[in-house]
């Protein structure tokens, strides 16, 4: 074991992190969730919000001044000695897919929180002040949109990229957002200034099982892939089970199905540029054992560090579309719902990162992040970093998503350093 | 136009029918339907419930007396010359799929009551009494079980085979009869003893395009193909989309879609002997854009009148199943669902339907049926007859189903000389 007890000692530093606190502030949070396998804490909903309101008055409890912005972020100040001087900033998010695992995102905040409790504990001052962010909507599965808070933040949300967006139910964003006194119309009130923040560091789990392998603590993000998304609507004809015989049939989930195919066929082809596809939304309508399936809607998403080999990927799935509407006679169309481009984290916090590791005897590699993170809209506002620790057989999104608490406290103490390291201790010497 | 005018005089005999009443009764009955696109009347709901309350009503408008049986069955009897004689019955069913057509099962029990009511405008009486039967759940779209209103009229229902079933909402079975007054304990009540029918006579739409192809306007049924059905559960492994490579993924729907385009290849190749095999229902789980699938329900609907070359199908699937499940390391397990055997139809009462059509000058042709009926079941209990007429396209299961009222009618009437040809007239002379 790397701490011995509840309230452990970080070597060489005297301040302590207090692991059980990390334990329990989890577990609390992770109560906010709907009923279902794992955690379901989807973007605006009650059970979100609720868990958005506990973090808010955890803030406070600390001393922080907290501000919800239009869109939903949160962002709770512990005052620097010189309020004037740019903002070091840290967080995650807590809103998670369906049927999503306990870390993801909910990581980062509760690290947050126990760098600005700890540091209270010990009554430590930064001359910059100390930003925890919890960003709204990261996650898409629920509006089909990623990182919509970070991306308010950075200025790079327009209210036509999120004014019709619905649900699987039907229920749209707008009215969300009013549910909860959020203001899409004042949007653009939720960007900030490149002046206002110093940095951004994002402490999340892998969410992949490179770490885990290669027995490493810690991950330094040197790119993140961002995703290429496609909706298609593919559309036969729906008929009897029974009384259409094989060759009459324009059945849409048969072309979904080889769609699918074709695009698992080129993404392997592709991985040794790393490059993944993936289907994770095929509706079959209407959806009855004894009709002929007339509609399918299926939702691509396509990831790479490389804009080349992302490309190769898209032209294959055009041409496997093309093929399989003359083959089997069937109608698709093709939207394209969001085209990310990919990200390089900033160079000298990955410096700094390396070289804190390497002061506390922390295994590390750098790597590319094949998730999209709030980190990535952040980095287009100040320099930004993304810090990885291990996920159990590299799976997420997963309610068996798991990472100890050994890990996370590692990755909270790495976090605290680099907090301190750019805020820079003002009263009380830290090392 | 075979009719000139809303009274339509029929050649050779007296009687009439009134196509205009036909198609008012057409039209009351599909009002009774739940949003969406075309008709949606699915088994054991209040609108499904309430169309078959209108029913009732129109027959005891015509001075019928009308049971309903444990399982919601309805039988509304027109006492004949001599109650002691067994009864002629006919009927179908107004149970629909999800955005269904407005012909499927309604079209026969219109025509039912049409026969009723010719029969009362022209004062007939017959000798054997008349039952018109309106079965419940013919369709299985709702509890993923057919024909469950005639097979517990005919006996072979066992409360096992649907005391658990439940819909894609989670609602049971069980439930629903309790709220419609029916019950599943008195199942057994509703088995009728083989004395009791004469015959019994169905009239439907082809729900396939030969008749229309070949254009005739009778099909005789021969044979109905009994459908085979699996439920097929694939297990695979729900992770992030970004940060799995490809090679560490088991997508549960990438081999769902293996599976689904190997029994597509294996139904062509049994083409030639009438087999057909249809995926309807694929239900992918999580179901987010950036997560691989973990999980896949499937639903496998087999048909055909060979029982041989059903078997060369299963094989060909379990096969895939087997090869599938090795290469992507996925759980799958298959469930069967039902089984149903090929059916053949009463030879005396196709011979005498050639007949009929032969003195009408109707054209015809004898013909398996792909699609599962209540007929099919009344079979075990009587001598039984299906007849079809055209569906346009070949459509059924479908908004855009179609069978012109003129078509109808020509069905009507051949029902009507057959109803009265088992039952024979007893006052007034038809010919």
């Amino acid at each position: 074991m790397y701490y011995n007890n509840s309230r452990i000692f970080v070597r060489k530093w005297g301040e302590t992190l207090d692991i059980k606190r990390i334990e329990n502030t989890l577990k609390e949070l992770n109560k906010f969730s709907d009923p279902g396998e794992g955690i379901n804490r989807l973007a605006y909903t009650d059970v979100e919000r609720r868990a958005t309101q506990y973090i808010i008055d955890l803030c406070e409890q600390e001393g922080m001044k907290v501000n919800v912005d239009a869109v939903g972020n949160v962002i709770a100040r512990r005052e620097g000695t010189d309020p004037a001087l740019p903002a070091v900033a840290f967080g995650s998010h807590i809103d998670s897919v369906y049927e999503a695992g306990a870390y993801d995102g909910t990581v980062g905040i509760v690290a947050a929180l126990e760098v600005i409790r700890s540091l209270n504990d010990n009554d430590i001052e930064t001359e910059h002040p100390l930003e925890v962010i919890v960003f709204a909507c990261e996650e898409s599965a629920r509006f089909g949109f990623s990182t919509l808070g970070s991306k308010a933040m950075a200025g790079v949300l327009e209210k036509e990229d999120i004014a019709d967006l619905k649900d699987k139910n039907g229920i749209s964003i707008q009215g969300e957002f009013s549910k909860y006194s959020l203001n899409i119309g004042e949007m653009k009130q939720a960007a900030r200034s490149k002046e206002e923040l110093k940095v951004f560091i994002e402490l999340h789990i892998e969410q992949g099982p490179v770490l885990e392998k290669e027995g490493k603590q810690i991950g330094i993000v040197t790119g993140i892939a961002g995703p290429t998304r496609f909706k298609l609507q593919i559309q036969g004809e729906a008929s009897h089970s029974g009384s259409t015989p094989m060759h009459y049939r324009k059945d849409a989930f048969l072309g979904a199905a080889e769609i699918a195919l074709a695009l698992e066929a080129v993404a392997q082809s592709e991985a040794p540029r790393g490059t993944v596809a993936t289907v994770g939304v095929c509706d079959v309508k209407p959806g009855a054992m004894n009709i002929i399936p007339g509609m399918v809607e299926m939702k691509i998403d396509i990831r790479g560090t490389s804009v080349e080999s992302k490309e190769v990927i898209i032209k294959a799935l055009d041409n496997a579309i093309h093929q399989i509407k003359m083959q089997r006679e069937l109608n698709i169309n093709r939207t394209k719902m969001s085209d990310d481009k990919p990200i390089n984290m900033d160079g000298s916090m990955i410096d700094s990162t390396k070289e804190t590791c390497e002061k506390k005897g922390l295994s590390y590699r750098l790597m590319p992040s094949g998730a999209g993170h709030d980190a990535m809209n952040m980095a287009q506002l100040s320099p930004a970093a993304l810090l990885f620790i291990p996920s159990k057989n590299g799976l997420s999104h997963n309610p068996e998503e798991y990472t100890s608490l050994d890990q996370i406290a590692v990755g909270t103490d790495l976090l605290k350093e680099e907090v301190l390291k750019w805020a820079q201790v003002s009263k009380k010497l830290v090392r």
